[in-house]
């Protein structure tokens, strides 16, 4: 089988050059273009990239994506920055290149996907839920934003199977002890010397809890939904927003009856 | 709106007792009858129970159930034993009595079912997992059936995902260390007083972990897993294994494109 | 050996009881009278009482254990309410009463003291450190009076060491996500249905976090302590304030060199 | 106030270049020698070395050490292979030169060094205990060290304080599933893509568990431990064998009565 095609855009940042790593690593994969902030994008047809990893800034993402949609080179993208006109431009550039693909992922982690999955899933079976995020201590936002969409997307899910509000019992205490509020759920940030990135989503019903945790220890832990997005993004035309999409379930995975 | 007419067969032991009184609490849902060991099965009819909960012993199930299904009554089944002769009966009985249900419920507890589904679900996407279970000091069995059931979904999981088999990279060490292997898992059992029932799946990828932590607080974890199961039951005609079947995703909840 | 005669004051309280029947199990203690509210003081005497354990409400503490200590009785008090005035009446009782002691305990859960002191031991050794207690849905106050207690002897620990104060480096972000700041240590509530009191002090310093969690999962978990408490107070005359002083190190355990 | 001089053996190494860094990096040492393999250990003199850091081989470790405590330097060694022989001829090197330290630290790591301390404060309060170690998938000695010595340390507490040996409760089960055995207390041994060194020590008593958890998440994670010791060897001559020597707590500190 011939390697996938791949070029990264924005190589010598310290995740571009990561990821140019982690593509050449990888045996179904080939790295034929690293390009830098001086590069020209012709370097990408030159090549013949099938795959563009663009990994730059708000401000050169544009211009970037638009040269690949134009020249059918699939793209997956790791920049910031998305407002709905600039998506709704993409999308344009989009139709009117069919059998292309575009990947947004807020976040590459395969674990921190996983963990805002699970925890729409839970939502709806118990009582309460709150979420604590824990990250080194020179984090200037708080809560995370990863904290912040969790919390969305879980209360989304307890509203839509119709649970009633959380109360908080608290008659007396401190401010801020009860976190943040977060459309009803509480979000606690704890910030630590040592550690890098962390969450807890904590499910509590009658006489049980449930808790499901994301731990990133090294900043290498994007990498694996880099090259996840990258395999993937070739089948899928038009516009994704979230990796999630890509993590996909096995066929004939849903419930059976009978035993 | 008419509240569901609900009897519990076993009413009298620690655990029938408790589902009982969850029963009689609930908005929902009317006790129409309690039955001990010497009660007659015809009080279900009498009392035209729609559901029995059924909670009593392996002697004892079969003559139970069979009187429920024949009687068009719905039945929510706790009790154990069900080898594949008994399953093959029940289906015949359940075949003769059209638009009737009957769910055999191993675990009633909401938060391990969905601890198992979750694991599943992650398997493919790490290259390692081991699970850790905690119990009480006077547990016998070791793992427990859950955790090695647990494993078991996890290893096929694994496996249906094409994923190699975890290496175990020890090459001196003591007897016991790595833990059970369940089909390529390795299972840990904890065993301290103070505890109840827990458990953890701890999954393993470059640079992150993801650890998905059920704990069994309080005996009355699994009330809301028989209220479930009650409430579902009479929608769901013929026989159904593992309460996982009633905790279904809302309709539309598949992944969408665009942002 | 003789047993220790012990009598429960308040003995027909849920804790009281649950405290008399601990003390009638046990093999070394005998207990020799439980005292309801209409009960006369004289009981304590006639039978024999060596200790008395102190189980009822502040507006009856005082009249209690003036008795107990006029007639020798050593005590162990749990009831709260205790202001400097009270301290002080207590103190004059005790030094007309030579050999005679008392303990008042705020929380008699051995667990929950060494969780104290394991933090202050650990305080000037980590730059950063926060607290998270974790308690069920019900619960009135937050933080947690052991959390708040805790976070003052890590900050008057880290004081006393000469640690600068922690920074805090969120520049934008939600009201509360950073927890409530009690000398300087973020405290976080999280309030869970299905939970009942825990506890987690995490430490971080350069590389790595240390984290001391305490679970309280059954509201038996203050027994240990009421027993240890009225096995050693007939030992130590005088006030003591707080069963950590009870939780002595053995004797030649202090730091050893040579290997 | 002047500096003090310090040095580092073994300087080229992944860990001795890590140390410099850090020595050069603090403000109140001067890093005034950094020994590679084939420097003369001459330099230490002529650059006046105070306080020198081992970091070497057990082949060289030795030789460097002779010549640092003949010529008054204060040594911190983290190399190992330290034999009862090894020992007893460095006590008579350093019985020859009085006012000279030496400190062997199997481990720097300060939160590793806190865990043992606490764990071993705590055995004595509790029936049960259980040890986990979590490490890379790399590891290839299962238990780790410190899991062995720490279960070993948390043993020797138990049966001093006479406490009776932990019972298994398995009659049946799978092999390996209840850990190795340490002295009879059970350790555990994880293995997982993504981690690094971690620990938890699980105590449990009636209706309680306590958790001494320690995370190792950078190999950054000795250095505090290193400086401390450099700071703390020029006062304490003769040898010391555990940097938890060097974690003293405050004087004062001890138990205090009264309120």
């Amino acid at each position: 089988m011939s390697k996938l095609r791949v070029a990264v855009i924005g190589a010598t940042g310290r995740i571009g050059s990561e990821a140019a790593r982690s593509v050449e690593a990888a045996d179904d994969l080939d790295l034929v273009a690293s390009l830098g902030r001086h590069d020209s994008l012709d370097t990408l047809t030159e090549a013949g990239a099938q795959v563009a990893v663009e990994l730059t800034h708000p401000d050169a993402v544009m211009g970037n994506v638009e040269f690949c949609v134009r020249h059918g080179i699939h793209t997956v993208i790791g920049t910031t920055g998305w407002t709905p006109e600039r998506l709704s431009t993409l999308r344009g550039w989009l139709d009117a290149a069919p059998g292309t693909g575009a990947l947004i992922a807020p976040n590459f982690s395969i674990g921190a996907v996983l963990t805002m999955r699970f925890a729409q899933q839970a939502a709806r079976w118990f009582e309460s839920v709150e979420v604590i995020e824990l990250h080194h201590d020179t984090k200037a936002d708080a809560p995370s934003g990863t904290a912040t969409r969790t919390a969305q997307l879980v209360a989304a899910a307890r509203s839509e199977a119709g649970l009633a509000a959380q109360k908080d019992p608290t008659t007396h205490g401190l401010d801020g002890a009860r976190g943040a509020d977060v459309d009803g759920v509480p979000v606690h940030s704890v910030r630590l010397r040592g550690l890098l990135a962390h969450q807890e989503v904590l499910f509590g019903g009658t006489g049980e809890t449930l808790t499901i945790r994301h731990d990133s220890l090294h900043h290498s832990s994007f990498m694996p939904g880099v090259l996840l997005a990258v395999r993937t993004v070739p089948g899928v035309p038009g516009l994704t927003f979230g990796l999630e999409h890509f993590l996909t379930e096995p066929q004939g995975a849903g419930p059976q009856q009978g035993a």
